[in-house]
């Protein structure tokens, strides 16, 4: 232990603390109620990086939620690092179901609790302040470091790829750290080299132009929500698999390493299960192992169903309108507007006599991600983490969708590795997520040696 | 027009009056946030029933609402006329179509609006203000006549039978007569001689135990929005029939007279779909008339659907649980039990395996009714209703459900005569419910004829 991570292993419940002060922000970026807290997170992590020490830090306008810029480039000769993360979090709802508030952060059996403590404020924070501490220690950091921190990952970075190619000199670089992502499992070191892309829907369904009651009108009148109910049903087969056509036209063929790491790794359908407190099928209906359809096939899941009445006790009412949010997560190869399209026009050709359909797009959707297998960075990755939990980590994909790599390919020419500490069972964007503070302090000490170690990457 | 219907023209305004003061209480009996209000309907209905002149008004516990009982007996010799009624009405949900807020009663275009006005406030306050008049004006009422006024209707009046049994002695009568019900149509005159039953469900989908990530959980996951569209859609054809085994078992043939009727108005399809606003489907799928579908067939209705995310924007969940709620209207011969047992047999048959199924009925549910067509009140209603129209009413049946005929029947041995002037298309369950102003006034008058020739029913 060299004398940075000495002293970031003093230091960890200041550390815990900056991050639960981050967190205590409700910086939700999908709700337009959440105005102010998304104004906070920005103007709290750009106040965080000038305290660390970076010289240059600004906020900056992309037409949607701003985003905050730093550099601290003052290692000539070094090579330049963007390090990727975002403030905003996703909504807290079901609110009734958290233990302690989403935004009252909440230390228990070594977890933080709060809402954005494993996505992305905790790991985000982890840069920071090992920064913070080459800074202090040495007055200087072994290489020239920027950041680019978003307020729209969670709404599916609308704003991201034009704002990184209007500032694309000033965030020149020579490689990109993601501080987003998680690693797959807590009990096995992975680093993650594809992602899945992302596109999102919202369909209404019309019948009548008000509602109607169910005994004067029960039986000829149309009913949005039984027309809703069965246009979704058409979606899929009864395996679960998207049965919509073009939904998989250009998909590419599954990566031979993925494949490798999930026959390696020998999933545990039951412990999965347990976890999400489901009952486990027998067989699986998709006849494929679980870890194959997480990271290698495309979805359709529906988010979110509401129509007509909600309340309690019964209102005999037929429904004027019927809505669903869909998303979809795309494998290598999906173009997310073809994807939509195919959709729409699924919806329109099954949509029975006598309704109305409108379906909307909410954000522009990305395009899967992946990674070269030979990124010197990747490399460098891999070794830390193998010091420090003593095994050499598997190669994965992840089922969830981080468009940055994509963008930073495009705009700035370089690579994206992934190297974040949440782990992907901190239910990050459901009730109670949590950060392992363990994890804060392994990763405090692994951006200690990354930092170090790419100050050797040719410049 | 003799001096009592001269009195109620004279009294128009002060009727309606009298109405919008009933309207202007919020007595939703399917919320228990609306409790205050369903105490204070029942406190003004019976001052209202005190002031006109009855005698006895008692506010009565049933173990749910309370109902409402009053009696006007001292006219030894006459017969005795029960009225029936309900003081409760349908939540005001969506509260943002309303034009004018549904509590406070407001005259646009010869019509009154609020909640409650034409189901069924209005309707029952028209004998009232009648039995007020002969009671000013002659001293005494043609008929002993006792009202019984529920406030559990838009409940399936779970208390209804069970309170009608235990007063069974004091409710004794010669003839019932419903103030609830609606003509049929606003232009044609209808009497009402068979309405549908009910029965209501709500079901519940569960996957997971709680909401999960869908990029990390999607295409592994059970996703319980999805397995409830699955579901819904295995209820019905495309014609939108009902497929669940044993859903009409027992059901009884259509009564000629009904089929006949429904043959002689020729039923616009067109013009019924450009009153409902919504497109008409060519050719209609069921393959019968509307009519038909309305009176004569059993039905399987959505009210409500709500599962995961509804809010702005996107939230990428895949919900835990997905909910609905269902509603039936029953044909003659139906028996509720025995539908609700045939729908949760066909969920638990269709369920996705990996999933998890609740079936819970609201209220007890009501079989359809039907009055034998040689009723002499039935003709009396015919004949006052051919006077003032200047047409034979038409003998119809009602898609909607109104439990209190059969259990009349049952308890008290009387038939029960449907003779409201509320109209069905008065959206009595949906935003904006009015009643005609001239239907009040036409209703007065028809009452006081009633009133008078009931007198010479044999008691």
């Amino acid at each position: 232990m060299n004398e940075v991570e000495a002293y970031l292993s003093a230091r960890q419940n200041e550390a815990l603390a900056d991050i639960g002060a981050f967190c205590a922000i409700p910086s939700v970026s999908t709700d337009p109620a959440f105005a102010d807290g998304m104004a906070a997170g920005a103007s709290f992590l750009a106040h965080r990086l000038k305290r660390a020490g970076f010289p240059v830090v600004d906020i900056i306008a992309t037409g949607g939620h701003e985003a905050v810029v730093a550099e601290w480039c003052e290692t000539p000769g070094a090579p330049t690092v963007l390090v990727y993360g975002h403030y905003d979090v996703q909504p807290p709802d079901p609110l009734d179901k958290w233990l302690t508030p989403p935004f009252e952060p909440s230390v228990r059996d070594g977890r933080l609790y709060a809402r954005g403590a494993s996505d992305d404020k905790g790991p985000l924070m982890i840069p920071i302040i090992v920064a913070e501490a080459y800074g202090a220690l040495r007055g200087r950091l072994p290489v020239n470091l920027k950041m680019l921190v978003e307020g729209e990952e969670e709404t599916g970075s609308p704003h991201f790829e034009p704002t990184v190619a209007r500032l694309s000199e000033r965030l020149a670089c020579d490689v990109v750290i993601s501080a987003d992502g998680a690693m797959w499992r807590a009990d096995l070191p992975s680093v993650t080299v594809a992602s899945r892309g992302l596109v999102a829907l919202e369909v209404e369904v019309t019948g009548a132009s008000k509602d109607l009651h169910s005994g004067r009108h029960g039986g000829s009148a149309p009913n949005a929500a039984w027309a809703l109910a069965r246009l979704l049903a058409t979606l899929h087969d009864d395996r679960g698999n998207v049965v919509v056509k073009g939904f998989a036209d250009g998909a590419l063929p599954p990566d031979p390493v993925i494949e490798a790491a999930i026959a390696e790794v020998g999933f545990d359908a039951a412990a999965y299960f347990n976890e999400i407190g489901a009952p486990q099928p027998h067989p699986l209906p998709s006849g494929e192992t679980l870890l194959t359809r997480q990271w290698l096939r495309p979805t359709l899941e529906l988010n979110g169903l509401w129509s007509g009445y909600s309340g309690k006790g019964t209102k005999t009412v037929i429904p004027a309108a019927a809505h669903a949010k869909i998303t979809c997560r795309l494998v290598a190869g999906q173009d997310p507007d073809a994807v939509a399209a195919s959709i729409e026009q699924h919806l329109r050709e099954k949509l029975p006599p006598g309704y109305g359909l409108s379906v909307a797009r909410h954000g522009p959707g990305t395009m899967a991600f992946s990674l070269n297998s030979d990124h010197p960075a990747l490399r460098m990755t891999e070794d830390i983490l193998e010091e420090l939990l003593g095994r050499k980590p598997l190669r994965v994909a992840m089922g969830a969708t981080i468009p940055v790599g994509t963008v930073m390919k495009k705009h700035l020419g370089v690579g994206m590795v992934f190297f974040s500490f949440s782990t992907s069972d901190e239910d990050y964007h459901a009730p109670n997520e949590f950060i392992r503070i363990s994890s804060i302090n392994l990763g405090m000490v692994a951006w200690a040696r990354l930092l170090d170690r790419l100050a050797g990457v040719a410049a």
